[in-house]
């Protein structure tokens, strides 16, 4: 008997369980190196990296066990939300420490940008797992006037803190700025896959399901890695 | 009833098991030990290592997940190609830290060589998983053109550093230079063991595994190794 499947398109199917491996690999990988990183920075941005960390490490954690349901043909989507739920307001806590927001403005921020994050995330799962095509056109549109306030109120702060900035800093905060708004759109765009394509489309399923795949490496890591060169940059170390 | 094996020829498919638990072994001790060796070397070289160790740990896991299909009687060769697709590019960085090569040219070398990488690695992928000749043959020529830049590029930048050295610093650059033209070549030939001898030929087989395994194990543990002598010699550290 055939191993039971997520999708029934072998090729798609594998595909896909390769790329959730590939996701673990590199969030686990990238927790060592942010760990290895915490003392190459200036003490004040210190946290600023060890958050990166632990925001990549449960990122692993739940690609692991994304990973682990689809070898057995199982797919858990609470486990995308679950892991949001967490790092999401933790990629907005890692910027503002390295970006030298003074400690007020950061509390101001913190108390609507993390109430927002919970928002658009809850806001965002009824539709992810409703079959009908209204129910997630209409959870999409709520969740994205969180959205464009979160990526509007960074992308602000990030422009804000490049202006005060020259040189290695500036430019720094500037490749941050590209990543975080090219990323974050995938995002909203994966999830109108389902609605976009036929019902039970297995290339867009397939697709959306490496479209967040790549996301959160992008968003996470990679990220990670822009946040530690803002902190390097800052701690006077530009190699 | 017998378990499900890859090999039918009990004997190779035993050895091929157990040399991916060896392989699994050597690197994450090699992880371990990478990660100890980060505060004997100079502050400017302690990135270096820190990627070596990235590198040996994301190997361990793929090496770990390979051992463990394999002991289910699968293989999938995906774990290999996204092993490398993140590894490699990393092997390119952790070099150039510890050579000295100067922030901007690293960057320059960068954006050619990490395109190159993922082009290798993608155009490597369809001829590992294709039954035909042809195919394997295609993608093996076009996976070479890439390879021979990155090879050529790398071992360039190796007699380049190594000729404005003198003693330890100069014979530990010689060495590194040594073992990345050795093993890389290996992987090329192991490519193409199904090519050269008949279709299901079961030593053939288990010899792919066994030379990709090898040269796994001497690219990324040895060279580290090698990478860790360069930045103790450069850290005036030479025991």
């Amino acid at each position: 008997m055939d191993m039971k499947t997520v999708l029934q398109d072998k090729d798609l199917n594998q595909l896909v369980y390769n790329a959730l491996s590939f996701g673990t690999a590199v969030m686990l990988g990238a927790f060592v190196y942010f760990l290895t990183q915490m003392n190459s920075v200036a003490k004040q941005y210190r946290t600023g990296v060890a958050v990166s960390a632990v925001v990549v490490g449960i990122a692993g954690y739940h690609y692991y066990r994304i990973w682990q349901g689809w070898s057995i043909g199982e797919m858990n989507e609470g486990y995308r939300y679950a892991d949001w739920l967490i790092t999401v307001p933790l990629l907005v806590i890692e910027l503002l420490i390295v970006l030298g927001v003074t400690a007020d403005r950061r509390k101001a921020l913190l108390k609507t940008l993390v109430p927002a994050t919970v928002l658009m995330i809850g806001l965002g799962y009824p539709g992810e797992v409703a079959t009908s095509d209204g129910t997630k056109w209409t959870f999409w549109i709520l969740a994205m006037i969180p959205f464009a306030y979160i990526l509007f109120t960074m992308f602000g702060e990030l422009k804000a803190a490049g202006s005060r900035e020259t040189g290695e800093i500036a430019s720094s905060i500037g490749n941050a700025a590209k990543i975080l708004l090219v990323t974050w759109l995938v995002y909203p765009i994966g999830y109108l896959f389902p609605v976009i394509f036929p019902a039970g489309h297995q290339g867009a399923e397939a697709g959306r399901q490496l479209a967040y795949t790549v996301a959160d490496i992008t968003a996470k890591a990679l990220y990670g890695i822009m946040i530690l060169n803002i902190a390097k940059a800052r701690s006077g170390d530009t190699r």
